[in-house]
């Protein structure tokens, strides 16, 4: 343990009273600055003395002043160390707690409502955890995770420093695109994927080679995932929702100006919805009518539990339309960061250099690690086992509905997914009852927060069910309680 | 090893000669696709019909089809394989190798030269590589940081999964501010500090913030990092461009208008000059008059190899005028991809903001595992450590330009980094210098590749050298081949 290695102190090469002064200065300004925090450990007198090119004596000095003014502990062996009795507002730069009330004018607005001031708050954990886009960490083989990542560690080691591809390595853009190809029917190779720190860095970049700032019109749904939003307005596009209905998107009803359109086709965010087949097709034929360009969000559709699952719109495009966009957050660990985009070719290059002046490249081990993870077969028996746990507490969840909840909650079908979502047939409002029900240890999300104005007149009314993160056997009770809710 | 755990395949609900051609028409589009890939190793037909819900026979019938015209392997005892001798073009949609020659119209421009075609080469390796910003790895405590990513990893398996901060991990931040509070002698606490992945994502989110596009005026040094000027250039920003000295910036030919100035005070990126004191206030007056921005990046000054170090910018500023850019990049590995900035009070949540649009955070485990490296010690052990070995590699390439060059190459001064540079008193170029220099299996960069325009007249004439990648014993040779080809 050796955490102060080199306090930057400047002396002046003169007599040792000077120096004295001038070391019990600097050191007693660090600790005001909160350069030297309390709590942190001094230097043994002998060695700061040695690095600062002062007599020993000089350096007991300084401390004994410290010691005696109240800005230095000393603890019987066991050292020196800053007391931690000072007033808050003199140890560093960060006395103004909260945000700043009005933007500073030098900076630039990001776009997006309340994003100048501070960052989105999470809700809290709760005893009955229904939050949706989590998955459940509890069964992930992090024995054999750490094996691989020790693997890539040792290979980085071997290897001189250099940074890497902005693509990604290629070692996981072959396992990527063998995983969508069987899993998702996505026609591509490694070539075709550019890897990205989760679907929101994704949708960043996305946006920054599609959108013209000003004047590029992006379609989302009605409901839709905030921070894909945010991301196409923060780039100054001018976003319009479009209907949805049990097909999925009302294409019919896409502005004929569109030209990006944010779908979730597989399991509609947040609804559940799968777009049908006809759909599909019209929105494909839209986009390439008008030269426009689909982004499909396949986020959690590994988890399927009936039926067949539908082509992906990437697999039936064949005018180049379409960025399929999918993550690791949710079949894995959203502490992961890794997603990708299955780019035509015609977008591809640009997005690799709008990744490479976003942030070069991403962190090489978690790559490597992922990697060998998908090509030896963990990846699919790990989303295999999970689909049957989901599955278990989907089905618990369903019949606790049906239990407690019938005539109230009208469930939306849907076949996959960490969620369903269910329309909520009573007269109150879907945020008056997730607020009831957090007072009651109960935390969910109401589906008009999906929604652009959450506040408007005829925004959809009802309720989302994650299960990535509540155990099957607490589902019965908390539904039961919600129930008594609304 | 179990690669194909769902090939996405949709049945209809017919008779089993209907069936046998399903299977065999959709295994042979997948192959033909590229879903199937090459050397993909097929499920075994009893697992596979059991998933499709078809007879053994059907899927035995399927497979002995597809082997019969050769689009799949049998490999006694080993299993079924997809032939790897289909042509290259049927293979997925990356036919057509290259970048493509023009943009596509639904792109819109990177404002980047070069940008929406293809990304930066980085030159190959060579025997003696003098590259500079990379840093020796070799002596790396790679088993450490093994032990205590598995110690973070440990400690992600316990905890639900949960998005993290977009700032920062807590511990992370809490020590770096310690960090640089004693190395750098920058004022802060655990508040101040946003984490990054690296300084590109440094540079690009301040850009963000501070650039309002096609208006804000940012100045970059003559010579400099180039990925920072397209992280400006590349939010909207007019770059300009002003001259330093001996003395590092000339702080009165800055234009007035300048909104935010790049600076690298502790070690002039490339030529290695440290800005004087003078200008030093200089500059933070010109800032707190006009209330422009300094992003100060302090890249490499951890490796200090004479005299005191100067007060970094942040330390020096009282009109909160200074963004400390720092990345362990340099004093760790590129791969790890972690930075940070050092933000004013007032700047603090809209960075944090613009973080959580980028990519929402930063992957954690890499991030634990640096905070308990910093906090254990290590880090500063490791610099110590490869200051050594970097000052002996330094003392031994001045020696032998010394030696060597004296007359064609003047060293410009500098006491820190990973890099000298050198103003080549020759008539030849250096650029040419560079290339006469590769085809001898010597890398280094020629100083007017730091330039705006490479190619204006009376663009600085020199080069670098770094050391990070070269070792002690090569230096002398090369530096002497060198010296024949100037």
């Amino acid at each position: 343990m050796e955490p102060l290695f080199e306090l930057a102190i400047r002396l002046p090469g003169t007599g040792s009273r000077d120096l004295l002064r001038e070391v019990h200065r600097q050191l007693r300004d660090a600790i005001l600055d909160g350069r030297l925090q309390p709590g942190a450990r001094l230097p043994a007198t002998r060695a700061l003395a040695g690095r600062l090119g002062v007599s020993r004596n000089t350096m007991l000095a300084a401390y004994d002043l410290l010691l005696s003014e109240g800005y230095l502990l000393a603890r019987p062996g066991a050292g020196t160390y800053v007391a931690d009795t000072l007033p808050r507002s003199r140890r560093g730069r960060t006395s103004k707690k909260g945000a700043p009330a009005r933007r500073d004018p030098r900076l630039v607005p990001l776009n997006v409502p309340g994003a100048d001031l501070a960052p989105t708050l999470q809700p809290p954990r709760a005893r009955d955890d229904f939050r949706v886009g989590l998955p459940d960490t509890g069964a992930f083989p992090f024995d054999i995770w750490r094996r691989l990542s020790d693997r890539a560690l040792r290979r980085i080691a071997r290897e001189p420093a250099d940074y890497a591809q902005p693509q990604g390595q290629a070692a996981l853009r072959e396992a990527i695109a063998r995983h969508v190809s069987f899993t998702r029917a996505v026609g591509c190779t490694a070539d075709d994927i550019v890897v990205t720190a989760g679907a929101q860095q994704a949708f960043g970049l996305l946006a920054r080679i599609l959108v013209v700032p000003g004047r590029t019109v992006v379609a989302v749904e009605q409901l839709f995932y905030p921070s894909l939003r945010e991301a196409m307005t923060a780039a100054g596009a001018k976003v319009v929702t479009v209907p949805t209905d049990v097909e999925g998107l009302c294409v019919e009803r896409l502005p004929p100006e569109a030209r990006v359109i944010c779908v979730t086709p597989s399991h509609q965010f947040p609804t559940g919805v799968a777009m049908s087949p006809q759909r599909r097709a019209a929105l494909l034929a839209f986009a390439r009518a008008r030269n426009a360009v689909v982004i499909e969000d396949d986020y959690d559709s590994e988890f399927r539990f009936a039926g067949r699952p539908l082509d992906a719109l990437q697999t039936l495009d064949r005018a180049e339309s379409v960025c399929y966009v999918g993550t690791f957050s949710k079949s894995l660990f959203p502490a992961l960061r890794l997603g990708f985009v299955v780019a035509p070719p015609w977008a591809r290059a640009a997005l690799v250099r709008a990744r490479e002046l976003a942030d070069w490249h991403g962190p090489v081990l978690g790559q490597e690690a992922l990697a060998a993870f998908i090509a030896e077969g963990h990846l699919a028996r790990h989303i295999r086992k999970m689909r049957k746990v989901y599955g278990a507490r989907r089905a618990a969840l369903l019949e606790a509905l049906a239990r407690h909840c019938a005539g109230r909650l009208e469930v939306i079908p849907s076949d996959a997914g960490l969620h369903l979502s269910a329309w909520l047939r009573t007269d109150s409002r879907d945020h008056a009852a997730v607020e009831r029900a957090a007072a009651a240890g109960i935390t969910l999300p109401p589906l008009s927060r999906f929604a652009f104005d959450p506040n408007a007149p005829g925004v959809p009314n009802g309720l989302a069910f994650g299960y990535g993160l509540i155990d099957e056997s607490q589902i019965d009770g908390a539904i039961r309680r919600l129930a008594a809710l609304l």
